[in-house]
């Protein structure tokens, strides 16, 4: 059966907006004004939250294996981490999209289904952004905004010495579905017949193609009254955030690598790709959990939840940040995270 | 004399931002967090309006003829007079770049001193952004951010039937300044040892390359009591916006053709390019003047405002959008402004 197939050009830029716009719809309270005029409106009475991405293909993703509708889902869903990660509920989106001719209408239908399915899940409105055409490659500019009481947000620079360190869920999953992707996509460039295999990979991949924000903590948190000292989401792999979270609170961190959050089938795959399993919590990146420490005194509050691991705490800023191995030995942390710049391509 | 070269790689993403960010400081009392954490945090006691723009190379700028600090100052400027469009003030600003390691740091830098000296004049803080290597091509997305008194912005959709029809400063000029600029490049590309030659042509160059935004009229609409019924700014052609207007008030309206402002030079270089000039103010685009209505009472205080024109009156829906020619003679309008998607390079 052939798909249907209607060409952008058809369309033009401001059928394309109608097109979209029309199947949105505003919820929260706080939006006031969507899609359709020189700006979008949204009504607050203390602070906004404001996080955006920038995201490239061939830099950031792969079509080659990222359906665009789960594609579209984490473009948004990153966005929204970040607001959770300032402490706030991601409540508004914009979405601006560069996309070349070898699109169609149905090809953005499908990227914005899996934008609209995590503005549904997250309770979030689309309420602008720009549309255009591009000479190479999907650009895809996301920015989300999130409400809070003027002064409740947290941020990364406010931890202090003895504060537990506490990460949720778990660590490595994403880099480890990176690697099994890429290892699924060299077999089918050398031989086409060879149809890919990612059964026993479910968790890893999804964690790579369809990561969630942690939206159930800052509601646990809240309802738990523990206000976090300090948070940063968990994108650039764990390592690289501890050393951000350090560095603006102007603090060092011991962290203990046995008390790192890592699934049993991220262990397993990462043995099978010859690969630390250990390294890929620290560094793998796009994990999209959230890092926070608390007050010593919240420690009974968090021990006995199943979604966050007490990893380490918070030291002088003399003694700097290092893992703590099994044996006790001390390794200075090191980021070796996601950098853009000296990515030559995907398949590192 | 050799200019230095620093290369993006050496810096890395998290080296450029810092070397970014050591450029800002936060001015207005309503930027409460800049770059450096997982959000940026704004405070707003009202509506906050909220425009983005995303600007990708080949499409909406040329770096042949469009120097980086230009384009930078261009990409603020645009955002702002989205902002002004909707009777509010922008007083932040995020900037996501996508580059490739064809740009050095000193070209990143090049860029940003356009983008703050914009930020500058225009009393805007630079609060955040992404910052990305791009495997083709410069990408750009603004957003830009004002504050209103809850229900004081003025939309498209309120134009009300025998109020006027006012726009700012002059027409079409952007447009004959875009087509010498593609001529001299020709020009040049034939054979490079002709320089380009721009005498003459200042003012129609400039407003292309490096176009304002009408800040003074919303102090002055301010100033006076004047409150706009409707208003938009003017991106992509006086005709495309009138119609979008129009459609959003669902509205008609009439336009007199000897009403339109066009300044000197724009009508002599048109005449020297063999183009109708009206035309060019008709469709021309980019010239990031105001579109709006105001009351008929309203009138006596615009009417010796050198910079405002009043060209026109809103009608019902049924008589439609048209122009009316000298001779009384009236033509419905069509929008013949940018659609990216149609449009195949920048020569067109």
């Amino acid at each position: 059966m052939e798909t249907a197939r209607t060409e952008l050009s058809d369309l033009g830029e401001f059928g394309l907006i109608d097109h979209i716009q029309k199947k949105i719809k505003l919820n929260n309270d706080t939006s006031i004004l969507g899609i359709g005029d020189d700006g979008a409106v949204i009504s607050s009475k203390g602070s906004s939250i404001i996080s955006t991405d920038l995201l490239l293909e061939g830099v950031h993703f792969d079509l080659s294996y990222c359906p665009l509708k789960h594609l579209g889902y984490k473009a948004a869903v990153v966005n929204f981490s970040d607001i959770y990660a300032m402490n706030a509920f991601p409540e508004q989106l914009l979405i601006s999209l560069g996309v070349s001719n070898r699109f169609s209408v149905e090809a953005v239908d499908e990227l914005y289904s899996g934008i609209l399915l995590a503005c549904e899940r997250y309770g979030v409105d689309l309420i602008g952004g720009d549309t255009s055409s591009s000479q190479n490659g999907l650009v895809i500019s996301a920015t989300a905004f999130g409400q809070v009481k003027e002064g409740t947000e947290v941020r990364r620079s406010t931890a202090k010495e003895k504060e537990l360190i506490c990460v949720t869920g778990d660590l490595g999953a994403a880099y480890i579905g990176l690697q099994i992707l890429n290892r699924e996509k060299r077999v089918f460039k050398e031989n086409p017949n060879i149809q890919p295999n990612l059964e026993g990979y479910d968790y890893v991949v999804e964690r790579q193609l369809k990561p969630e924000a942690q939206k159930e903590l800052i509601h646990w948190l809240s309802e738990n009254e523990i206000r976090p000292t300090a948070m940063i989401d968990v994108s650039d792999g764990l390592a690289s955030e501890i050393l951000h979270l350090c560095q603006s609170s102007k603090k060092g961190a011991s962290i203990y690598i046995d008390k790192l959050p890592i699934d049993q089938e991220t262990f397993r795959v990462a043995e099978e790709l010859n690969l630390d399993p250990i390294t890929c919590a620290l560094n793998g990146g796009e994990d999209y959990e959230l890092l926070f420490t608390i007050a010593q005194k919240d420690f009974e509050k968090v021990q006995n939840q199943s979604n966050i691991s007490v990893i380490g705490h918070i030291m002088d800023e003399g003694s700097g940040a290092n893992v703590i191995s099994q044996g006790g030995q001390q390794i200075p942390l090191q980021a070796q995270g996601w950098n853009a710049f000296l990515k030559k391509d995907l398949d590192k």
